[in-house]
């Protein structure tokens, strides 16, 4: 029997550690955290729910924990855009009935992974903090109350996170590529409560977005009628969390920028200055493996790989899409631990490094570009494409979000749209739509032979 | 007085501490390493001597201590390039009497500096290992055989070097960028020892390039009619170190590549096999301070603040005028000091990230372009025109290694002269070059005015 050791029992680790009990490997997770499950126990400074996209459900899928799942999630169907004359705006994601996401909250996922991994014999750790990595062993280790335990194992996983101890420790001494970058904004959550009457307080079954370029919320529904809205702005300035430091100034600033918070939100100013700040942090580095010898490694994945800025909600999405792609590498492998970890890397790696630049520039469009007229026209023109030809045009977000094409491919197919579409916006002709039906044709026919 | 903590006493800190002692503040330099003015003490890991060119020799000259230098330097006038057929070329490196560089060797410079410290009154703690920097102190902990000591300050210096301790501690839980990246090539230093006459066995005043795609030799001259030779290779593949591991194939290695320097080096391929290969990083990072109230803040410089390749010869020299703008900006904010820092960086860090870029595009000319016909027809037009209008058109590298042009202007001017270069090797008629030198009599005109 294969032995792993899961550094991370949080979204990525408890998944990871499902699949590697369903393919035969005995799996011990060690959490610097108390068991999540432990009455009175919340995570503190992580967000409090998460959008499940495509990627995501297909890796519940796979571990059959999906539908299991539906109760926990409110579906969205599509995005509420909140104007700063106070009027909203419905954008449907898509045209195809799968294409919504699914609001969770952070802790029900991660408390139904770990309990699937309890059940498929993953025994857990809990308190164990990594204290050092042997890449030669591979092995683990750890202290917790009870004291210094090393860990050895043939496969060791690094899921701890965008700071992760693993990776810190495997760097030591090694020709390590790191890059970190903090974004200048930062981020507080917060609730907006069930309205007085029981009812949600707005629109339920979709993503709201107050985008801007003084700030920029998001809010994801829960199930029990409130949302979670995440407010992000700079650190600095008098605009900033620095300078938001009053009641006053609180109050004056939401009313001017986002208006209809300060309704949706009753308690609005005190949560905002009860709140810590949170920092959004970009993480790429390389090597993810580091082989032990020809049988055994250690391998990084999730936010410990590559941690991303949330304004694509793909940071969970593209960790559990690395969970089932690293399934299918050690299935590929069956004999070969260091040529699965190799494969898994190659195959990933190039895709998370477009996703980081991704999710960079959905920042910028976010804040700067919602306003541009031309932006707007090309955006609705990709959307109007992509509903006259739904199968051979997709706009980038839909293929990020709405399928499993890799992020990379994903990229460099939205590419090739946008150079049409410039000369689309360009002619606006009919002649040019025609056009553009012919060549998706041709391509449609190209693909079922490539 | 003013109390200042530097932390590292190789070159940017030793040389750091002379600037702030003559400046009057008291200063105490706290290093890991043991005093190298101890017999028996070599540095391991460093390269052995270095080219100090006009930035170096500006700062040297600034605190007194250049001429004093001179007996330990060997003037290099130009570049010898050792082609694969054995045959030698040699290239001046500019037209003036001033455009030389200085060998010398790191060890003879550093003791020379700590001397000069010492007389200025700065204290020296040596076997100090950081173990903590409080940012807020600021202050930092040390362990060493005598104990734990913590060392407050009013001004704390990183100059730790490439893997700086205080850099690492100032980013606890902190927003700090970090871009580290390491080149797939590594290198080993041999020694070109006197010939059998007790005279060089080749051309002394000069510095030794052999270029190539294979690998990468560098040679600098010691006093004692020696020279030091760095070895770049890739670390990986049969051409590599990991390949080079017995001794036929490292004879045949340089017998196919470097054929010359099996006569030059007698025992090379024992020296080769004897060292260890040590890798090269390159290091950008932000911020470089950070203020402790409005009186007191910790500083990075040198390696610490923005470790580069040494394809530009560029390490230590950037280094010297790292200390000698951060004198300047002292002086320039004398109650000030949070001001001075904050104006330090804002000053120096556009110019050595400039800097970090350069020196990555110079290991790809040296390794890839060094043979391509157009590049040379470029370098050659460069330094023709260079001859034609000394002060009007100047080519990058003299700009980078015999002027105190800031690298990032020194980077702008030579683009503007590579895309009128661009013009001239298309047309190269006489005419193009009768518009240039107009255009230039123009722009000197215009600087004047500027």
């Amino acid at each position: 029997m294969t032995d792993a050791v899961v550094v991370g029992a949080g979204l990525a680790g408890s998944l990871a550690s499902v699949y590697l009990a369903r393919r035969g490997f005995h799996v011990r997770v060690l959490e610097r955290r108390e068991d999540p499950r432990t009455p009175g126990v919340r995570e503190s400074g992580r967000s409090f729910n998460l959008g499940m996209s495509q990627r995501a459900a297909v890796a519940l899928r796979e571990i059959g924990l999906f539908d299991a799942l539906a109760p926990a999630t409110v579906p969205m169907r599509g995005r509420v855009v909140h104007l700063a004359d106070g009027s909203l705006r419905f954008q449907a994601y898509g045209t195809e009935e799968d294409q919504v996401l699914h609001s969770v909250l952070r802790h029900d996922l991660n408390v139904a992974l770990i309990d699937e991994a309890e059940k498929q014999g993953v025994e857990f750790r809990w308190g164990h903090k990594v204290t050092a990595v042997d890449r030669e062993g591979p092995s683990v280790t750890t202290v917790s109350p009870q004291g210094m335990v090393e860990h050895g194992a043939d496969l060791v996983i690094g899921a701890d996170g965008a700071f992760s101890a693993v990776r810190a420790q495997l760097a030591r001494g090694a020709r390590t590529t790191l890059h970190q970058e903090f974004l200048e904004w930062g981020y507080k959550e917060l609730l907006i409560p069930v309205g007085e009457d029981g009812r949600p307080r707005t629109e339920l079954r979709a993503l709201h977005v107050w985008p801007g370029d003084d700030g920029l919320i998001v809010a994801h529904p829960n199930v029990d009628g409130s949302l979670t809205a995440t407010v992000f702005l700079p650190f600095e300035g008098p605009g900033g969390f620095a300078g938001l430091d009053t009641h006053s100034r609180v109050r004056d600033f939401f009313a001017r920028v986002f208006p209809d918070t300060l309704t949706l939100v009753p308690d609005l100013v005190e949560q905002f200055l009860a709140r810590d700040v949170a920092s959004l942090v970009t993480i790429r580095t390389e090597p993810w493996h580091v082989p032990a010898g020809d049988r055994r490694g250690t391998v990084l994945l999730g936010d410990a790989a590559h941690a991303v800025y949330p304004f694509f909600g793909q940071g969970m999405n593209a960790a559990f899409e690395d969970c089932s792609v690293l399934d299918r590498c050690l299935a590929a492998h069956p004999h070969d631990l260091p040529g699965a970890l190799a494969a898994f890397e190659k195959a990933r790696r190039p895709h998370t490094d477009v996703l980081a630049e991704l999710s960079k520039r959905n920042f910028v469009e976010l804040r700067d570009k919602v306003r541009s007229p031309l932006f707007l026209a090309r955006k609705k023109a990709d959307l109007v494409l992509h509903r006259a030809f739904p199968r051979s045009w997709v706009p980038l977000y839909t293929l990020i979000t709405h399928t499993t094409v890799p992020y990379g491919e994903a990229l460099a197919r939205a590419r090739r749209q946008d150079r049409l579409l410039g000369s689309v916006t360009a002619a606006l002709t009919g002649a040019a739509l025609a056009g553009l039906a012919r060549r998706s044709r041709r391509r449609r026919s190209a693909r079922q032979v490539g």
